[in-house]
């Protein structure tokens, strides 16, 4: 399963000088939980998520129209390519808290934004296929059959 | 795996006469995308959660500390009690769109709160685990031994 094929594709995109209200806004109209923040040029800067507007703007009780998605953005994001293996994906995203991880080409632009919900969802789909393979090929023509 | 394990226990609760903001703290400080909120006697009423923050509360402007959590949370919520199957309890989210989903007990008491993000991961783990000892069945010790 290829990476391209699970994440939110094309990413929904904010410029450095959005506000958080414009951000918001795209996200419940795009029903995404993060956009990619991208400058002048079209390159990955952050990533601005639901986490964000919580823990930083509704929390230390910001004015979401009065203020700039760089300011509250999560600055200096991993990233992974497109051919990234789903299950490292997914390892990155388990052990290290991310909800959201840009996919971004060898230029520096966003691709996709993938989500650990649609990821481990697709994962689970996998895992529950391989074992119906597994138990069918050992009941009908495997070396149990 | 009994779901009471894989779900936020206890649950973080607010009253009916909450503040948004107040909801907003005890969620980032617990870390949870959820509250459940309940009424005087610890009923469940409703959840109210960061895609309502989002979806309602940001989106339309509302100040969180003058909006009711009642105003704006998720009422007339399904929930499911501690005996549910966990598999069960996924397909409900995975088909509702459920985000989070309150544990009850028989008297209306919430038990616990669980999150899609959590069962899926459960899921996973679950799922890998069947599959190494299907296979190390056959490899070892099973008819294709």
């Amino acid at each position: 399963m290829n990476l391209m094929k699970i994440a939110h594709v094309p990413p929904v995109v904010v410029g450095l000088d959005a506000m958080v209200s414009d951000a918001v806004h795209l996200m419940v109209e795009n029903a995404v939980g993060a956009v990619a923040v991208v400058d002048s040029q079209g390159l990955l800067k952050g990533i601005f998520s639901e986490r964000d507007v919580l823990r930083k703007v509704v929390h230390y009780n910001m004015r979401p129209e009065m203020t700039r998605v760089a300011e509250v953005m999560t600055g200096s994001v991993e990233s992974i390519d497109a051919d990234t293996a789903p299950e490292d994906a997914l390892r990155t995203m388990v052990d290290r808290h991310f909800r959201h991880l840009p996919i971004v080409d060898g230029r520096g632009h966003v691709q996709g934004i993938l989500s650990i919900r649609n990821i481990l969802q697709n994962r689970v789909e996998e895992l529950e296929d391989s074992i119906s393979s597994i138990t069918s090929y050992y009941a009908a023509d495997g070396p149990g059959g």
